[in-house]
């Protein structure tokens, strides 16, 4: 799909689909629920049976979209024609259980700015030179709904926290322009970005303080880590979505090239997370059976604690020595 | 001024003088310092003699923009007839010792996006409506000069600096437009904001553990504060300006109102922070002898610590419980 050649989604519902479902993937970032709440608002304007789907918790910082509520986690299709919307999901794993069921409706939408979206669906708007999946949903409402205040704030939320605030290299121009137009619409920046950025509850600072406290570096002081494990998100009370950015703290040391955090969970299993100013750590998680991006990925490793970080940490050494 | 009425920065500087001088504000932010040398980048493709002047050190996470290093911090007039342009400065009193020999200049251009600017100029282009005098900048330049890769760096990191990268009220759809045109000049939304945001010295990341140690909330839950002293800095081998910004993980914690931040100097001064999410924090920081904006603001007090920290308490639960 292109910007420049108009999507005509009304069209594509004239078809007399009895039931609209639109489906986002597994640990839902704002991208996720921001598209699929923005095309759920416009699409219930003229439909009825429109329903938002998601295999996942929705974090609370997005409480206060309108339409969050309406999120389910379990999926079982209705009577009559379905028509599927999947938003946001390279492909259908990331819906977990749902994604089989959704393989048997009338009609699946695909719509995604992943580059390695796997075109699963019937029709496939694929764009990966959007920063979001918002920025498509943008494009495609703005043909033929009115873009309210409400569905206006569902995207510039997909929009700003795909991009970061607009600080990653995926911001873009038309990123820019569109974000404009929804700020006419009267979204409020700073509302939105300490909700969605900067608020977080009382454990999450306590776990942070506690993160610091086991900050490590290498001998070259490129490499630096730190870690926690389950028993001390319990003592602070705290869930392990709260650790999301603690590794942006130590990718943010100036001399740091390669930032690491690791969460040793009570099953003998780490999550790691990376984070890189300009070698492609991807290679690294993806030989450690993980994946992600050339600057920010991830891997899960079993293994005990402390064979997991040398293993690690030499993967990262062995990377930046030969960059 | 109005972003419609376009200003004619040639005709102005057609009268023939013999210096142009920039000059911008104590402590400089980057919205001071990316003006100014958008401005002289602009200025110097068409004129030998153009300086800034800044009567400080410029912070060295600016050291990237281009023209930084010729920022002088003692101002002598040359021979010959000079025009002055101070921007980002409400008043000259944030020229410190520079203010008195910019008055006898022949011409003084006030560029500025403070409501409370004194209006102290020959000419004075004040947009409060701006985000950014890099903002009023960009309208002023774009009549009359390309606008190339350095010159749009400049304003990107002006721009981006004053609403904390488009996340302050202050973004308007205006400053998303202006953006948006920057980065068509191939500015890199990462690489500035890596630079201007995010990266810190290794010294900060300890500073910030210490400082999280501090932590402390009235029973209310609704204030909670940090305390840093010249000591720990000391032992951090940390500078002062490390610690801007840390006042605001206080205020992020969800149940807290406003956030302060206590660094108490060796000289039984104490420097205070505020950072308000809804009441109105600048009356306080005002009547204690600071000032600042509704949501952000500071003061200066004289004292024992365990005096000061106690009568600033006082005061904001004064207002809290008013609100």
């Amino acid at each position: 799909m292109s910007g420049s050649k108009p999507f005509n989604l009304s069209s594509l519902l004239a078809g007399c689909y009895d039931n609209i479902y639109i489906f986002t993937h597994v640990r839902p970032d704002g991208d996720a629920i921001g598209s699929s709440l923005a095309l759920a608002n416009a699409l219930k304007t003229e439909h009825k049976n429109v329903e938002v789907f998601c295999p996942d918790v929705i974090p609370s910082r997005y409480s206060f979209l309108p339409g969050v509520e309406t999120f389910q986690d379990s999926f079982i299709p209705k009577e009559g024609k379905g028509m599927a919307f999947i938003l946001d999901c390279s492909d259908l794993r990331r819906l977990e259980y749902m994604g089989e069921k959704v393989l048997r409706l009338d009609r699946i939408v695909n719509i995604d700015h992943h580059v390695t979206n796997e075109k699963f669906g019937d029709l496939n708007l694929i764009d990966s030179s959007a920063a979001s999946t918002g920025e498509i949903i943008y494009r495609i409402l703005q043909n033929d709904y009115e873009l309210n205040y409400e569905i206006s704030l569902c995207l510039y939320v997909a929009i700003s926290s795909d991009t970061g605030s607009f600080k990653y290299e995926n911001t873009t121009p038309q990123t820019m322009e569109i974000a404009a137009r929804l700020l006419e619409k009267g979204v409020n920046p700073f509302y939105v970005s300490q909700k969605i950025f900067d608020e977080y509850p009382v454990s999450t600072i306590f776990l942070l303080r506690d993160a610091l406290g086991t900050l490590q570096f290498d001998e070259t002081g490129k490499i630096a880590w730190m870690a926690v494990d389950d028993a001390l998100l319990r003592k602070r009370q705290a869930n392990s979505a709260e650790l999301d950015g603690f590794v942006n703290y130590v990718k943010n040391i100036e001399s740091v090239e390669v930032g690491i955090f690791f969460h040793h969970t009570d099953f003998e299993e780490t999550k790691v997370g990376f984070r890189s100013k300009t070698v492609d750590i991807a290679s690294v998680a993806h030989a450690l059976g993980g994946g992600g991006h050339p600057r920010a990925a991830g891997c899960t490793i079993k293994g005990r604690p402390e064979e997991v970080v040398k293993i690690v940490l030499q993967s990262v050494s062995r990377l930046i020595s030969k960059g």
